[in-house]
């Protein structure tokens, strides 16, 4: 029987901020949902002490148990003492002491990890990659997360930066990046880059693209990585081949990781993540042609994550607990 | 003082092994060096008994103390139980025992490393990366290999080979690589592509080209990386743009090293690392423009390695020591 001491876990990305009562086997025994509020840094502080009370709350009221800490997964870079959000590409923080504005608010205390290490650690510990020393999780969103565990330890690198393959560059002078820089990896396999390719086709071949114009009503500027995700699983050809192509160049990138990093298994988690075999399938076709020495070397599995939408919170409850521990 | 146990360290490239006999403090007793007698699987291991013969008589004519094992730096991937030289870009290993082939003709413990890893463990303990936690070393030979260390170890990945940096892919349907692939970034920023830089520049403006010509009495596909650098290192200016190339692509590829990684230092070596600042220079002017979340996060130091060609010797000799001690 699991010791009844529970953490918070709240993972908070670009759009959503997803928080849960965690307990030490990583299940979750209540959870809540918000779209994230805008990106300033003040609304977005609010919005996670507002989910951090109401679950306290019925912590309480439904004797789950002792909220003993809380957890953050941060879609931002985040220094090595868990304690300040570097950067983030898709938010407003830059050199932010998200810890420090939290404790202030808290009665609990509270650390700040990377919102994909956070949701790596959960599949390490509790999910797909479970019972493996080496293992990289890939987080496919509207842009790509990472992280990487290795002697069962998170790797965070000397900054607290490892693991942002996102952001490696695999086309010189390819496309604008929201970081800044071009050719970055996120925007050729991403939801984003799903929604691009799919824009794309709306605009320079309409008749293929019926079932893509029918979820947007027409209107291709309004179409996501959702969208195409969508008509992909509802088995449109043309959203299909678009998964494909996203598809292989997960494949490629994930070669880089391979080479790099050397995994055991690279789990593929995230909304996109969730394509499943329509994903991974031309993923791992282009994984097996383009790996260095193949057939001469062992190769990673390349699977599908399988905690889901709730890693990130599990992983950034569980990490706390590390911490707590 | 260090205590008289000695081990054998032998760095094994495509061109050249050097054999050294190494105490326990990285200093190097004795050496030899050798061509690398082709890339038949015998003549090398011929090649690496003699070696070690010749090291071992020698410290025992001279009372240098006690040779307790043999650690073999390897231009090969290296299976984790270090035996087994997975594959070779540069050599005929596929699959071979290397460990148990010596070891039946040695009568001293051996290990195999793979010889990037065994440079960087070196430069880490002994070197430019003491002192730091979390260590990326690259080595520009005729290609490109690499080492991580973190928390103290060596980090292998889970089949033996990571840090294998040389082979990730920087250009899409980019130059044919010796690994079978395409685009790897070794083919833009080691000794190869230095003499291939060097011989494009002879064949299209060879009235710019006079110094590297003068070099190879002429004959331009004779010119190799080591012709250019020399050329350059004497102040030829067309020797040293085409350093500054090969610079950028160095820079733009340590970039990946610092997302994945995410070092503290980065060590350059090996024979093309040691053109110094004439590589560095335009590696670090490339690095600061390339690396997102730049200002935003802390960066790490790219320097030279300091034990120079002495460095897979030492490494694999002090990479025994520890698995014997």
């Amino acid at each position: 029987m699991s010791d009844r001491t529970l953490t918070l876990g709240i993972d908070i990305g670009g759009t959503k901020i997803a928080g849960g009562l965690v307990d030490d086997s990583g299940g979750v025994l209540d959870c809540v949902r918000r779209e994230t509020p805008g990106h300033a840094i003040e609304a977005v502080e609010n919005a996670i002490v507002s989910v951090v009370d109401e679950l306290c709350d019925r912590a309480n009221t439904g004797a789950h148990g002792n909220v003993v800490g809380v957890g953050i997964g941060a879609a931002g870079w985040v220094s090595t003492d868990r304690s300040t959000v570097l950067f983030s590409p898709h938010l407003a923080w830059r050199d932010t002491p998200l810890r420090a504005d939290l404790t202030e608010r808290m009665s609990l205390p509270v650390w700040v990890d990377n919102d994909a290490n956070a949701a790596a650690w959960a599949e390490y510990r509790f999910g797909a990659a479970r019972g493996h020393d080496t293992v990289a999780c890939v987080t496919l969103g509207t842009g790509i997360g990472g992280g990487v565990i290795s002697g069962g330890r998170l790797q965070r690198g000397a900054f607290g930066v490892a693991g942002e393959w996102g952001h490696t560059r695999v086309v010189p002078d390819g496309r604008r990046c929201v970081c800044g820089n071009r050719g970055c990896w996120e925007q050729y396999a991403s939801g984003r880059a799903l929604a691009r390719a799919g824009q794309e086709l709306i605009e320079v071949a309409p008749a293929a693209a019926s079932a893509l114009l029918a979820a947007v009503n027409g209107d291709g500027s309004q179409l996501t990585g959702a969208d195409v995700a969508a008509a992909a699983l509802a088995g449109d050809l043309a959203a299909i081949e678009l998964v494909r192509e996203v598809g292989a160049w997960l494949g490629e990138g994930i070669v880089t990781i391979a080479m790099i990093v050397d995994p055991s298994v690279i789990v593929v988690g995230g909304g996109v993540g969730a394509l499943g075999e329509l994903l991974l399938g031309p993923a791992r076709e282009r994984f097996a042609v383009a790996l260095p020495g193949r057939g001469y070397r062992p190769a990673p599995d390349i699977v599908e994550a399988s905690l889901g939408a709730d890693a990130g919170m599990i992983g950034a409850a569980d990490l706390a607990r590390n911490k707590l521990g």
